[in-house]
């Protein structure tokens, strides 16, 4: 096994650093934030790191960093109050990607990269038409962290929109089929393949592999 | 598509909320934090929600819960300022899994699931064997989350431990040659399969694939 010690992670260039650091955290989420600014003119970029909070009251968490091209993310739901996350699935994660491009305030993401913005009454923020998960949320908190000078932003989810087939009996979201993609590192994107749903796991109880229905045991899925 | 709205979102049991809201964030990583008590008993516990915070300095955070099966850890991390994460493979998934079931503080995780523990001289915290991928950290910060009680755990990644040969050129680390697996929801797991990783993107100039290794383009990525 190769040892990264503290010199050898002090004395690596500024790229290697970020592509091995940005390795470590495992897969990531990739969604698109869509966001309006005051002069109503849309914004959308992805982001890999977007991560679950709470379910009750249903909390969403995401961090953006100084000067970066999420800055105009930052600004709109600063303004807004509003915004919108919508999962990347494999039919479009290169336009995906193409977000992170440093565009500027008046250039629109959705015209640069040919995603289609989705408007729903009552919320002032764009979705993205192509995502087949998607919500949007109010803002409820930015909490700053000064280690690094990045924030945390904190989303409250307020209307969910998503394929009915995805959803199965007990509330969980079969993501696979919606073909939503992972991120490792700073560029590199994965679908998925499910080795399977497990039940809850008790202490002296052998654990099951349970169906995507969360119906358990399931005889089925240990032919798969 | 089917639209949760707010009535919709308020109406529904405990568990299918939490199945569902823990799906909208996409696929999370699967961590296990290894920790020493004051005893100097090992924790070993699952954690879908650490997330990468920065690469100079090298910050990793993840989320913890009030009274939840991960009160061993943060405990553990506050009392030593010491912590590993290992990467899950498909190899030790399941035994993963089951380090979150609600043992006692006298038990052990690595003893209950047969997983080893991996020791480092001067670092006071188990490492999984079994996991290709790890690192230690340093307690930086704690932040709580008032909003629903959670607290943010910050550390430094002081030491890493990979397999050699996932180590690309420019400092990618190829974590699904790892086997490295993906969590979606509170409990199914998934491996991965490459699309392609990406040229960093550049208004007005077409995107590429490029290899593994970071070289762009790449002609052979074409043909996959």
């Amino acid at each position: 096994m190769q040892h990264f010690n503290h010199d050898k992670l002090g004395n690596m260039t500024a790229r290697y650093r970020a592509q091995l650091i940005n390795s470590l955290s495992g897969f990531k989420s990739a969604n698109l934030i869509g966001t309006v600014n005051a002069q109503n003119k849309n914004n959308l970029a992805i982001f890999s790191s977007i991560f679950h909070l709470g379910a009750s009251p249903a909390l969403v968490g995401f961090i953006t960093r100084p000067n970066s091209v999420s800055r105009h993310t930052l600004d709109n739901i600063i303004h807004t109050k509003k915004f919108t996350i919508n999962q990347v699935n494999s039919c479009f994660w290169q336009a995906a990607h193409q977000t992170s491009a440093r565009y500027s305030a008046d250039e629109c993401e959705f015209q640069e990269t040919g995603l289609s913005p989705y408007y729903v009454d009552g919320i002032n923020a764009p979705f993205v038409k192509e995502s087949r998960l998607k919500y949007a949320l109010t803002l409820r908190d930015i909490i700053p962290i000064e280690l690094n000078g990045t924030q945390m932003v904190i989303g409250e989810v307020t209307d969910i929109f998503c394929d009915d087939e995805a959803i199965k009996e007990d509330g969980y979201i079969d993501i696979e089929s919606l073909n939503t993609v992972a991120i490792s590192g700073l560029d590199s994107y994965h679908t998925s393949q499910r080795l399977s749903r497990l039940s809850y796991a008790k202490p002296s109880v052998e654990q099951s592999k349970i169906s995507l229905d969360g119906k358990s045991p399931s005889k089925d899925l240990d032919h798969v």
